[in-house]
């Protein structure tokens, strides 16, 4: 075991805060009944002094926290399944936010899981500021990020699937059937899988001897109408892409739908490839080629991950050894209905 | 305020049990240090007694349960936001649990529940036995079922929707097409919302003096494949329907599958009509005639009823009024592109 720092006790902290011991405690209990300028004060000098509740302290409850950054996401439900499949088999219960306005009069998020205590949080699509982290850290509840939208850090254990190769496998296939124009959806800028699944666009373009046509690279969000909406402006371009890599699903299904509309047949006049083969991709007409990301599978093994962590942190002796703390699921594509060889003579 | 019938104190229980009366309390406050036996013993007592927490004892919990029969079903996620959305305002998180297979050695769903001491339980699809609604009646924690899978009987509370007026209007639409020939896929026959759909679908033909054939009702189970499976069987009849109720919107999409295998067109050889309205629903082609039931609002109903329960329950002065405690929402039809008139000359 490595010697820790030594940190400053309970008692401590009351003296420096003007309040006693027993009423500390209570803010690290999450009881309601402090005066909330008191748990603020409380609060600021624990995150000071990094305080950390020893395990005899920290009595959790049974439950892990699943936190996404919008309940809309059309994949919530298979990350959800795996998170409840390892909770039913160590008897914890799931709880389950939304981080975007998860604020609710005088508590934030963050306290409100601090007050929970469950065995672990994790984070879909979303991310901790240095705030939220001192403030878990200080009651030992550990965290990880499933398929990180930002840079996450190195402090930041994660769960994500290689996007890149999923990007350049999906492009792979679309060149391989003959395509040479070939365009793209992204997704949201900002989300890191989204930067990545493009990079693997351009990297198979681009061993392929193609041009990169920054013209057929639309700006999408991973929804369904954003998809449709790019879709036309894509499909209506005099010189028009004979195949589209869409993204994700979602944007896929509104691709069919602007290539309905505008009278194009799939995949005889246009080629399209998925990201993410969520069921409704085998449903549709004609059953969607995606790329297959393993979102149960990722769920299970970031609630396993932060259950390991928490043992790691809190036991003494033989702790369980958590090496790899960041760690990318294997995509695959899936090749179904909707992608064929170009249409004869071009478009 | 009704007078209310004495009941045994948590002291006589001690006594009757042969434990001391802080055992008695742990076990009411779930803490896992009794042993097996005597909690079993104590909570029998309790039913036995009919004991009910005074609200001083029963500090909840910020949580809300909210169970599901099975997490696979497509429009978990509809009511996930709906429970979400009450949750937030009332500053409560939901805890998430399925009810099939919900057994962890030695504790039942139900005994999770009660050492958790939520604000309340919503049951999806799903309901409680006698003995788990005396251990939520022991503990003050108030039950709501959201579309009750049997008769839930006078006692459970229970939010659903007009399952029988949606599966006459999605019908009479059919008929009012033109076809006379109308087959229908059904949910499983023990869930009240499957029955009454069918019931609605007979009653249209039986108004319009149709014939209602068994021939043409096929037994699903509300999932993609059994609409695929019941699709085939209906289409590769001698004397096929023109047009088929395929009870929910993932049996339609498998009927559509099946459609498509037999290379008939939807709508020009074959109308399907769903019931649900899922974002999917919207998306595939051609976009599917449903019948769209508001299972975000239903749960946001659910929540808050179950809510105010807890409510009337626990406060002595003011005690919100719950009058309606069996409610059905509205359900509409939304033409889309699957229906439309029978093909020219019949089948």
């Amino acid at each position: 075991m490595a010697a820790r720092e030594p940190v400053a006790t309970l008692a401590e902290i009351a003296r420096e805060a003007g309040v006693s011991a027993p009423t500390v405690s209570k803010v690290l209990n999450g009881r309601a009944d402090v005066a909330p300028a008191t748990r603020t004060r409380v609060e600021e000098l624990l995150r000071a002094h990094g305080y950390r509740r020893r395990r005899a302290e920290a009595s959790r409850s049974p439950l892990i926290d699943l936190v996404f950054h919008e309940l809309e996401s059309a994949w919530a439900m298979e990350v959800i399944r795996g998170v409840e499949n390892v909770a039913r088999q160590a008897g914890l219960g799931v709880v389950l936010s939304e981080s975007a306005g998860r604020l609710t009069p005088g508590r934030t998020w963050a306290d409100q899981v601090a007050a929970r205590r469950p065995h672990g949080v994790i984070l879909v699509l979303s991310g901790l500021d240095a705030s939220q982290r001192a403030l878990l850290n200080s009651r030992s509840i550990p965290y990880v990020v499933m398929d990180p939208a930002g840079d996450p850090g190195p402090e930041m254990p994660s769960i994500g699937a290689t996007n890149l190769q999923g990007g350049l496998a999906a492009t792979r296939h679309l060149v391989e059937l003959g395509h040479t124009r070939i365009g793209a959806i992204s997704g949201p800028s900002r989300m890191m899988c989204s930067r990545a699944r493009i990079d693997g666009y351009r990297a198979a373009l681009e061993t392929a001897g193609l041009p990169v046509d920054p013209a057929l690279v639309a700006d999408g969000d991973f929804h369904h109408e954003t998809g449709y909406r790019c879709g036309l402006e894509l499909l209506r371009r005099p010189y028009r892409p004979t195949a589209v890599f869409a993204g994700n699903d979602l944007q896929a299904l509104g691709l069919y739908e602007a290539a309905r509309e505008l009278g194009l047949r799939i995949p005889e006049d246009l080629s399209v490839v998925g990201f993410d083969d969520l069921p409704v991709a085998r449903w549709v007409g004609p059953p969607l080629t995606t790329v297959r990301q393993p979102l149960t599978e990722m769920a299970e093994a970031a609630a396993k991950l932060v259950l390991d962590l928490g043992r790691e942190d809190g036991s003494d002796a033989e702790a369980t050894s958590v090496e790899a703390t960041s760690v990318e699921l294997a995509t695959s594509l899936v090749v179904r209905g909707s992608t064929g060889v170009p249409p004869v003579g071009g478009v």
